[in-house]
């Protein structure tokens, strides 16, 4: 069956093996020895080292909005989704959806100080990410959960700074709290910014139909 | 002048090079074309690549633990000295302390799905920092800055994080504000800790026995 394995497999399995050992050391030989292939069979779906790299951090890239993003998408916006969002991150940890935690906080540190096309396609995906949480802030102040003082980019800072201190407590410390933590911590700080319900005059229009028709 | 690099001077450059490309590209002979010098003479020095990374944890230990840790020791204990810590940090991140961003936020992400020596190193260095914050909490709190109800480790958890977030952000994003954010996350987090000054019948007895001559 040498050689048979088809890119998103091959791929699948060069992410896992990238969130253990690091981007860098995913090379086609290392990924052949990984898979029993052939480097041959490897290049031929790869052309090189790089070319690798970035097709594995797509990869990885959907593989992290289906487990992560997409769900929270189904919970009404606004403080619910928010919570629905960093819920289901902490989640992805426990699940272990990558074998050596986060690909993409592994990647993130591994690339920091780096230049070039495997470090701007995880930057870009990492700003996406950061900009999804950023947008889900701002939904919460539209929708008057938090109050307008709230500055979105500030808030997704901290919650992404939370999400890096839970995947190193719980992948390098071992830490069974971790995860609780990072719930408490970003509990404590979403709370904070809540705002009491709008008394009945700022209510929407809907409601205050409904509401007269009630009474 | 090749081969004549003292030990500390070879490792310096080796905890630079390895929080620009990380601990598992540190080979003998990727130092040894950065330093000019032959395998054969970084050989003589270190025995094996595993030894060369762990000197060179070693290295960058000393090197954070003297530009961060150590002149926060000359502040006052409890939340000033937490304060000091905190600032101590960000400031060694703006700095450039190391080229790549701070060698140990590098290096715990790189590890974190491994075993082994290495990964026990730097895990033994990060235990070491996070006792040290959570020492500074609890001393916050043995002092009264803080109230009896902080959990330490909770506290140092999400400082950590924070720092976490600020290398991300700073190395990863070249944010401008990714020290402010920190800080500005980090103190609104203190501050929301502290309690205010207990009134007199609770202060230290040297107090209140001054406050009685004074008076």
């Amino acid at each position: 069956m040498k050689g048979l394995k088809t890119r998103s497999a091959i791929l699948d399995h060069a992410a896992d093996l990238a969130s253990v050992e690091g981007l860098e050391g995913l090379t086609i030989g290392r990924l052949a020895d990984e898979l029993q292939m052939s480097k041959s069979g490897l290049f031929a779906h790869f052309g090189s080292k790089e070319e690798l790299q970035l097709a594995t951090i797509e990869i990885a890239r959907e593989r992290f909005m289906t487990e992560v993003f997409k769900p929270a998408l189904g919970t009404e916006r606004g403080y619910p989704r928010l919570v629905a969002i960093c819920r289901g991150w902490l989640d992805y940890i426990q699940r272990n959806v990558f074998s050596g935690g986060c690909f993409f906080a592994a990647a993130s540190f591994e690339f920091d100080g780096r230049s070039g096309p495997v470090r701007d396609a995880i930057k870009k995906t990492m700003d996406e990410w950061i900009g999804a949480i950023e947008k889900a802030v701002r939904l919460a102040v539209d929708e008057g959960h938090f109050g307008p003082d709230v500055e979105p980019a500030q808030i997704a800072f901290e919650i992404n700074a939370i999400f890096f201190g839970a995947n190193y407590a719980y992948n390098m410390r071992h830490d069974k709290r971790a995860i609780t933590r990072a719930w408490n911590a970003i509990e404590t700080r979403l709370e904070g910014l809540r705002q009491s319900p709008r008394p009945a005059r700022f209510a929407h229009p809907e409601k205050r139909v409904a509401r007269r028709r009630a009474s």
